[in-house]
């Protein structure tokens, strides 16, 4: 375009199908400062009680300079970048995976994000496909603190009649830019940042007197469950302003007058609004988590919007020793997340339907596959009590 | 009053008309120290996403030390320390003028304000009277930072029986006191402040990356209209919490209760959230805006409400060269914020009613003039896509 | 218990009346880092307008050494850390006493808090019992910042069945364990900490030119009722966040669902956000308060809920000079906090019912008696006005 000095197409559409590309890198804007002003948002909006994030002297015992960001906060932050240029047109998030928490982030840390497009994959329909990206966040200091993939299903601009004519030459994607990426079950141990420097007996002690519990990660069993007992009811006003704090754009959680011609007829919670709340609803039996090593897979099962009461339990998937550490290990949770009723209730996330399929709980909204760290304890010593 | 210690009027009442005197100097008080926990609770009120004050990397390439308060917290902030003296007993505020944005904040600077009375018109009914005031806020080191004039339709306080007495003598305005102001209809181009440094070639190319939009002020065309393609829905909740962040006491943004007995029967949004939540959605295609110069003129066409959604168009009125600077111009905008309508339903803010009279628009509630900086193409370069 | 590694208990029920023991000694988890941030939020949430935590520049000019963080907010944070220990069996918050502010709180302080058990009586019904506990907020430099008393009614583990057995052996509290504390009726002036150093005239007069108000000490008379003129609807999203700021988890506030059960059927305000929005109001009439000293007792009269508009008035109880202080004095205040009724409306907070009993006056939920710091006049000065 040359430089005649009018532009009439200021509008702001977002990415359809045709206008990703394999390899494609994209950087996204709205770099952002992080601050403790923050974290006390996400505070009052999430009550998340985590101790490495809440004060900053446990956060020095354990070897961090200040007190480490909420990493759901950091996630959520990141994410929020990629949306303008990912998910403006997005039908539905279908999956997050391998997401990674690589360094951590401190109030006055800014954060920018690029995106590589990793898979491509057009429906059988025609009118729309989906995209798979890696999205990478970065520090100021150019260290990586965050990479993910998550894969959205996008609408095809060609769908679009209005649009038609800019994206005729692209209507099709090619046959080769077809790919469907192979992604990790997991992430493994020896690929996991511990984020903590090795913990004296002494910072162990601190820990669990600074959390109130004594459990620690030998005291967690593979396959042991966890009912949460707190519930949380959402507001409007509160998801807005969490995924307003993340500069997320995205319309359906904003705009009730457009939301009354969907499905639900509600503005929706943002998913990771939902994976705030469910988290620090699981504060309570997993206080010594040192933070997120990694999000193996995640997904929205239903949405969530205002008025719905949020409730959590959580399952213990794996647990490893880490590499080189014997201070820390790891444990592979699943954090399942449910509206309007209680754990005590639900036997399980997935459920035999009357029609004798399998499926859903119906109460289920996240199913949530991660991995944190967690002090052992010392050799020989029993648990203090 | 001699010093007997007692005192049993406390009631703090607010000025009536009567209480104005042309060239009356009033300090107001509540100075405040920003922070930026102050720009995260905004941000998560409004959506704010201008990368001048969302990234401290970006505000330094541009010159500034850190990064600037948002230019519409700063004016929210200053103007609610100017209500308890000024407005709390407006029956409503009819228009703002001449507001110039002379020296940016930062996080740790102290403000407050003072103001002048420069106008007054008693109504003819004799119940009520119009002030004009310039008002002025300060950083703590003495350097103004923001300048603007508004005015208000105030009561008398001799039409409150139970007040009388005390302002018997004081019930008519003298006529040499009665002053209506000439005020300019925009602030010329030699009076703004560009608030940045001459911008690098390299550093337009950051900024332009920063924001993911290429339009810089060659771009826009005088007459261009931009519909911005978000709506946002106000909660209850979100304008009380902005109006409390400014300080600003004014009661019928929050007594639900005493409310019932006006004509919307419901608490009023403050006028000053529903200009920055229209300025947070007129984002998508305005995104190089550095930041605010001016604001011309506003008026706040009909009340908000809880409930509403808010939708947001803008006109580019004027373009202008700045003396001295040929990396940055003005753009003089035209914001329009709508109620519960989408632009596309908008042909203009002034329509033809059927009884052939042209009025607003019944979906305007905000018409604001204002002047923002953006930066100028390089000489002989094309634009960068 | 041995270390057998595994635990399937991790169910955090909180304490029954059977787990407090005279002298037993808890400290709290979750200490926290208080921030600029949790000072904005608040200010959002309230609407606090004391200059001194408003203004660095007054709070240096007053000797601190920058803007102390609120003393209801302190108040707030220390007492949510003390509920996952007392007060998450509560079935009711029966009162405060003795409570002094003992040295400021600044950004960047973390806190942690301790009680100690110091009364335990059983009820006769056998189900239930009242818990005294003494408990003490510390910085991290180990100084006491703020001390009280609070009591609380605690169901009894055994009248649960499924926890008959674990408990069995301590379902009856000894006789000897059997104890009552005195408390005192208000924390006498010599041992009030007036938290500013000695103020000049000048300091005196920049500080009643930042609040807008000439009333200090002198002009409080024993007796005085200032009714404020403000009221404040309380939004389910607001009490939810100020809670959640706390970092307070206690159910009734957050679950809508659970609620429903119950007698009001709806979520309950937390009485800290109660107490600290009817403050906010509080500002009106006694703006040139230095500081909060004691909180000399407390009682949450009636339960508010979402939707409830909270007004307030301020008696003058008592007025004290402090031991070696020229210019600053104590006010002892009584706070009746009123909803969905004004003031005006309220002749007293206690009434005589139709039947001829006395009793709280149907509109009051809260009756705090509370101890101020506010400058006295210099001698022989006469009132500026």
């Amino acid at each position: 375009m040359t430089s005649k000095g009018t532009s009439t197409a200021k509008h702001r559409a977002g990415r359809f199908f045709e206008d990703f590309r394999l390899g494609q890198v994209i950087r996204h804007g709205t770099p952002r400062t992080i601050t403790d002003g923050d974290a006390a948002v996400y505070t009052a909006l999430t009550g998340s009680r985590h101790v490495t994030h809440s004060s900053a002297v446990v956060a020095r015992e354990l070897g961090f300079e200040s007190r480490p960001i909420d990493d759901l906060l950091l996630f959520n932050m990141a994410f929020g970048k990629t949306v303008p240029d990912i998910s403006l047109n997005a039908i539905a998030n279908l999956g997050y995976a391998e997401a990674r928490f690589l360094n951590p982030v401190f109030a006055g840390n800014t954060l920018h994000c690029e995106s590589v497009v990793i898979g491509l994959r057009e429906n059988s329909n025609g009118r729309s496909g989906i995209v798979y990206v890696r999205s990478t966040c970065y520090r100021e200091d150019s260290h990586a603190v965050l990479s993910w993939v998550r894969w959205v299903m996008v609408h095809k601009a060609v769908h679009k009649t209005a649009q038609k004519t800019a994206h005729a030459a692209d209507s099709t994607t090619s046959a080769r830019d077809q790919h469907v990426p192979d992604l990790l079950d997991h992430i493994a141990p020896n690929l996991l940042v511990a984020c903590a420097r090795l913990l004296s007996a002494e910072a162990l002690e601190n820990l669990r007197e600074a959390t109130g519990s004594a459990d620690v990660w030998d005291d967690y069993a593979i396959g042991e469950r966890i009912d949460h007992p707190s519930g949380a009811t959402i507001e409007e006003a509160e998801h807005m302003m969490a995924t307003r704090l993340y500069q997320n754009n995205a319309r359906p959680h904003f705009d009730a007058l457009a939301m009354q011609h969907t499905p639900t007829g509600r503005r929706l919670v943002y998913g990771g609004h939902t994976m705030s709340v469910c988290r620090s609803l699981a504060y309570d039996g997993l206080e010594n988590v040192l933070g997120v090593l990694a999000i193996n897979g995640g997904t929205h099962v239903a949405p969530t919007v205002g008025g719905d009461t949020l409730y959590a339990y959580s399952e213990v998937l794996d647990k490893w020793k880490l590499p080189g550490r014997a201070d820390v290990g790891a444990l592979r949770l699943r954090l399942v997340g449910l509206k309007n009723l209680a754990p005590t209730e639900v036997p399980g996330a997935r459920t035999r339907h009357e029609d004798g399929t399998t499926g859903w709980h119906p109460a289920v909204v996240l199913d949530l596959d991660y991995t944190v760290a967690m002090p052992r304890r010392p050799n020989g010593r029993t648990r203090a009590e």
